[in-house]
């Protein structure tokens, strides 16, 4: 089993090693548990240790590595926090890691005009403490206390993303290292602009292949006036999907709606011990004014009852959404205690919402009978969901039949008119299905821009997309 | 006075034209009437015919001209109805226009996951028209019929921006022609997705220069259940603006915000027979559930009213509201009518909300004295504004202050954090701007772009960026 199949480690260049001693001293780090540490994420990878690692103080110092890296084509990769799940930060060609947590300052906020800019090492809890005082709130929420720069770099979303979008919708502007060793701005604070070529999009989402972010300036929104958060349990997943369908359908601007099955509900009633009935499940939340809430709330709790619906629990109290929306933020952890030392291998699909409650009931079946723990969750009011299996480390079997599920999961999608990755990104486990999703033509128009923006392949080599057609 | 200072027409090789003639034949069409028709669209610029039309009926004659105009270095320039406002269409190194009001059908609807796909040369009311039974609509409006392969090549918006977003938020993916006359898809129908690349962004706004887009998928949306109009008359420009400005920051999800100077009011009250009282005067338009919109105009008229907005008058009948909003959607065309024979020269900035009062109310006062008749509206939730200047076109002078007056302008919104355009896109007019408002380097990175994916030149060439720097 090649389990990194893009492994080709390059050799630096003494000369290069050199360089990097000479300008950083001993913050050009070797030792081997920083290299562990910055080799590791959430991927059911193993450890792949970089060369070395440097936390970058400022942008200055990023311009020097990129510089130095590309002078002599050494591999450089970005890491946030490393809690990307599909070996993105893993540097395959070795190279240079630039761990971003001391570049965690929020720059400026201007409330006026609903926007902040932070460093990339800024984690989205602590830019949301940061600016509670405000009345604002930053609403992008992936499943991990992830940082903004990751989460740009990986088009991120979570339970919000239905009401306030992904970091697709919500990065204003990013700064940028270029392979060139230039500090370019992608666009203005304006809310619209048709001034040129879209290189804000352009870099969200290129999972660090295309230069180095090293400013994020992103929207931020009122705190509702009103917010209340209710649970619906359900006796089919299909009853539970049904309903996200129609409230989608009917134009409620909900804010947040989550899907969990039975197998998930159990495991955050035992990681985050709650008593939460064991069926499958849908966790709302409305935001709004007093009246409009209300109105959401009715409509929602309508639609739910005629779908089979049942007793609809309200959690209007601040404290007891923050407990549900945590236990459901950590249902990544809590699916992990379900077996203790096992991997978590994770699949991402997002398709239409038509073909939304076709696509999971398809998904439940094609599940049974798998040797290892499942659970589904979903953020459906997207048509995004998450199947999480875990499995043993050490069993080839295992790995190989939850690839082939997570294979026929997202042929399965595609053939929807979905994609194989709704919010954790490509790395290096979706590359193979790029091609299905996209065609080999429009893969050559990616391949294009890597050429041009980094023709010496520094930048994160070998996620995304191959360097050769 | 070079009012086309790029224009270097390339000589057409006579195998190439023999090439097109012999698959084209009489659809080849080299008429003068036809030709000056398509050198003409609504900016300043004199015409400029291409050597050469042709309306293809899909999407494979288009591939057919991309790959000939490529194999003989023919510039192509794709035209829907004209309206652009930056010379954009102008085909300044000669070439063959290709027509796309032929290929005009809605190619499906898919009410459920609310996104329909068209064909480029659709017509934004048509879209609407064909929709209207599914009770969705299609919100974006530019001041003009324009085509939705324009509005997305354009990156276009209109009144409705502030609630639904621009072409930018809308267009869900595209199919695009490719120089090596390939035809791509930028992305599937999810709602979200990380794989990869957003080639939907970069071709959305690319003008034409990176490739023919031959479909474009877009968002509609549930016509609202409620919808609302009113009007608000200000004593000052600038306490209508910044009632606006109050407006955006309490968060009220107003659908519509537009500001008409008193020139302005008097141009439509003429040209649209409109009795509306001649000061500077918001325009607002309110949209969801009864009590929804009941709530959010209750909130706006207190803004308005503590800044001395006066006779709130409201419009609830659709054919009142109509009436309102086609007179504002007929501006350019009334503005026009204020100086018969003249020509518009309209600016289009835009800055964040916290500095719109200050860029409006410092543009006003250097207009003052100038010779030409002139009129302010704007999009102001966005922080997006056109001062309509009427030119004599035989005037060096009257052009050449017009054109200064615009420079200051662009230059104070860049100096903002705003854009030289909002919406109108950058065309030959905006080009000077670009480097001001993104800086050489990120400049670059555009033409990496352009260079990787049009190694010829032939796609709109000379628009946006130089190919050289």
């Amino acid at each position: 089993m090649d389990k990194l199949p893009h492994l080709h480690r390059r050799t630096l260049p003494p000369e290069g090693v050199a360089a990097f001693q000479s300008l950083f001293g001993d913050r050009f780090i070797t030792s081997e548990s920083v290299r562990i540490h910055h080799g590791t994420d959430e991927s059911p990878y193993p450890v792949c240790p970089p060369d070395a690692v440097i936390f970058p103080c400022n942008e200055d110092e990023v311009v020097s590595v990129v510089t130095l890296c590309n002078r002599y084509k050494i591999p450089v990769t970005a890491f946030g926090i490393g809690s990307s799940l599909e070996g993105h930060v893993l540097p395959i060609q070795g190279g240079i890691t630039l761990d971003f947590s001391q570049m965690n300052k929020v720059l400026s906020v201007d409330a006026q005009d609903f926007t902040a800019t932070v460093q990339p090492g800024v984690i989205r809890t602590q830019l949301n403490d940061e600016i509670k005082d405000t009345g604002l709130f930053f609403p992008v929420d992936p499943g991990a206390h992830a940082s903004l720069g990751g989460m740009a770099a990986t088009r991120a979303s979570g339970t919000n993303a239905v009401r306030y979008g992904t970091m697709r919708e919500n990065v204003v502007s990013l700064r940028v290292v270029t392979a060139q060793g230039k500090v370019i701005r992608t666009a203005s604070r304006a809310r619209k602009s048709s001034a040129g070529y879209d290189l804000t999009h352009l870099f969200v989402g290129s999972e660090g292949t295309l230069g180095i972010i090293v400013a994020v300036t992103v929207r931020v929104y009122p705190l509702p006036e009103a917010v209340t958060a209710a649970i619906c349990n359900f006796p089919t997943l299909q009853s539970a999907v049904e309903s996200v369908v129609q409230v989608m359908q009917c134009g409620v601007p909900v804010a947040r709606v989550e899907f969990m099955d039975e197998r998930a509900v159990n495991a955050v009633n035992r990681y985050s011990k709650l008593g939460l009935k064991e069926t499958p499940l849908l966790l709302f939340e409305f935001h709004g004014s007093e009246t409009g809430v209300q109105e959401q709330a009715t409509l929602v709790q309508d639609i739910a009852h005629e779908n089979g619906g049942m007793d609809f629990q309200w959690a209007s109290r601040p404290e007891d959404r923050t407990r549900l929306w945590t236990a459901r933020h950590n249902s990544h952890y809590s699916g992990l205690q379900l077996r203790p030392g096992s991997r978590s291998v994770a699949t991402d699909v997002c398709v239409p919402i038509s073909r939304l409650a076709e696509c999971v009931t398809q998904t439940a079946a094609d599940l049974q009978g798998m040797p290892f723990p499942y659970t589904i969750v979903g953020h459906v009011g997207d048509g995004n969901f998450h199947v999480q299996m875990l499995i043993d480390p050490d069993s080839e079997e295992e790995w190989r039949q939850s690839e082939e599920v997570n294979h026929r999961l997202v042929h399965r999608a595609i053939g929807m008119d979905g994609t194989c990755t709704g919010e954790h990104g490509v790395g290096i486990h979706k590359i193979e299905f790029l091609k299905a999703e996209h065609g080999e033509d429009a893969l050559e128009l990616m391949r294009l821009v890597k050429h041009a923006y980094d023709p010496n392949n520094i930048f994160n080599p070998g996620k995304i997309i191959s360097w050769e057609a």
